[in-house]
């Protein structure tokens, strides 16, 4: 059942460890088939060098578990969530990589400083406010998902233009068309955020990039009429 | 004698070098045996590559050598008094890793910033008063695990719930069921350590997150209700 | 066609992951045959672990593609602009390193702090401009160039003596006689960039080395009365 | 000639990239002979991982080359007023490692902020005054020993206590007993560096620790009553 996309999913999780975004198990990547509307996803705190295809777990979009003997990730229902709200993105990576973590733990937004954040992030990477004690207790993994879609609701935001966001007190996610895509914005988004805090140390008073600058990289690498790689 | 004990010291001291926590020897794990109360110790300045098990050193819970021709981790009276104080704890680590010892230095406890941190330390990691020049002529390796014992039990704390602390003008302690857990949490407060650092450098008025998220990510990790992980 | 200029190219873009100057495929080498004026550079978007010797590109002077059937970095007019400008440079490179892209998004030159920055350096490592709305839709690429230049004349300095430069919001560039001094430089700049933070951090007020201790050290490395290294 | 002294100063150069502390070949260990009163030296400018026994270089105390096809490092005038002033002191290490240097530029010596420092250094480490442009005419890499020298006596240091010393504007010198101790120590002052600057971050207003626990870690690992280790 979904062979190919269990494959994407599993490069993609073992991925993590090798581009410094996990320590432990601090991390998950998921993707949807949108045809069937199921999800593969990493079974919880089971280690990337250890993790084979078949503990993968499937589950629909309610939830429930289609196939699988393990349990699936706890950030499941945030997983879940957004693929609901958001049509256009195909996976999923929650981490806590130390610098976006930093960010989120500070509880700011990441400006956007320089044309290395333009070519993928186009604009001021978001972080949501705190969760209320009723939320949480109503359910954690589930409201983390919708306060994510509540900040981008009211901020205007893009999901396929803005891939990513800072949970408040927290860490990162971020996503893309497939699993590939959305590690690899979470490695952008880590890198962005180690040198933006470096930028700021440098300089408490910068500004953010015009929004020229910011439309193109971000423009020559994405859209009809990017020119960027060979494609 | 205790041949499954030494196994897991081994690997637990091997385990310091490729978690990055130590420079040269800069480090010592030990384990006990509670039904004997006797404790298997790294000897004092070996280094972790060249660590054989038949080095390991058994000591009882009064410091008497028990096994082993090499003389123990000159911090050895930190370790005991602890499991005799601690008797919850199976395994103890101690190192000078980077990011711990700096908030060490600067005397600072460490707020619980984010969920990393409330996954593991259930609260503010505990920081020790200076020891006066009395305490260290009497017996400085004691006294040192007495410092720890006596914040423990002035700030209301359960060794359990909060696996390490860090002592002022030092370096870390941390510990936990057995020697495994007390590295895995060694790593972790090393992690924490270095993210709250650079989450002060960018909010410098950051508050603790709340206790209801505290409670709800320890919670969700450990006891009777925890939903993480496959047990 | 050129191929030992294609090999100094080839190996002088898989030296750039070796000295963590590059995040996927975030920088790009490029060199110059001042015979035929004929320049090679990387493809567009091409992983440096499958680079080969047949997908290098090479352009003329005017940007035509003489020879090779990828699509050529999406930065080769700035490289060129340089090319026609400073005849004394023989290769280029441009990263986003992290260290030196955090003073270029902070929009400050690196002061010369130590011996290390004078070794190559010989002063102040320059920060362009900003680049204008104007200048970005006229040719970004080709602006980002004339920027360089135009920094290089107002400030009157000499590429071979200042061999980089920072740009505004984006990340460096350098440079040398050939494709590896190049690469050599990029490193230097990078090391230079992250202990200048460092040096600001512990002395806010830090001024520059004095101008006799910058002479020597730049020329004991470089000219006619050098006495560093075998030649 | 000296093989077994030329064999330790081979591995002290090799485990300098080995322990992060050199970029390119910024940096070099040499040791001396006591009884000859020669010092085997690293050629200048050649690579750690092509460095032959055959390629090292031999020196009187005076400078002149007793063996060798290539030319000594630039920095031997240093190396040599050092082994004349301090005749405990039998190797030296000279490097750029990054934290040391970030302090060196700073222009600020490094209190002992903890055990860590307490354990190798007896005291705060200290920075010498800038050279003046006389001096540097006169003889540069002579005059840095003179400098070193002239703050060890102004400062009433003993060098087996304090082996190393901050060039103000330039890099760290290390020593010790042979080539070895001169690398560790090297290694403990980088590290050293690296959490004192973290600690500054957190507590600007940070004091020194007590003299009587400074006391306490330099002395159990030196000295007649020292208890580290198994010697």
């Amino acid at each position: 059942m979904l062979e190919p996309l269990k494959k994407e999913v599993l490069e993609a999780n073992q991925q993590l460890p090798k581009h410094n975004l996990v320590t432990f198990t601090w991390g998950n990547v998921s993707a949807i088939d949108r045809e069937t509307n199921l999800v593969v996803i990493k079974p919880s705190g089971v280690q990337y060098d250890e993790l084979q295809i078949e503990d993968l777990v499937v589950v629909d979009l309610d939830g429930n578990i289609v196939e699988g003997t393990l349990r699936p990730s706890s950030d499941t229902p945030t997983h879940l969530a957004l693929y609901r709200a958001f049509p256009q993105i195909g996976g999923i990576v929650h981490t806590h990589s130390p610098g976006a973590t930093s960010w989120a733990q500070a509880g700011r937004p990441i400006p956007a400083l320089g044309t290395t954040h333009a070519d993928y992030f186009y604009g001021e990477i978001p972080c949501t406010r705190m969760l209320t004690e009723e939320e949480i207790e109503r359910g954690y993994e589930l409201e983390t998902g919708n306060v994510i879609i509540e900040t981008f609701e009211q901020e205007g935001l893009d999901p396929i233009a803005m891939p990513g966001i800072l949970l408040s007190g927290h860490a990162p996610f971020s996503w893309g068309g497939n699993a590939a895509e959305a590690v690899y914005n979470a490695v952008v988004l880590e890198e962005v955020a180690k040198m933006a805090l470096n930028t700021f140390i440098l300089n408490q008073q910068v500004k953010p990039i015009d929004q020229f600058l910011l439309d193109k990289h971000y423009l020559r690498k994405h859209g009809v009429n990017a020119y960027y790689g060979q494609k």
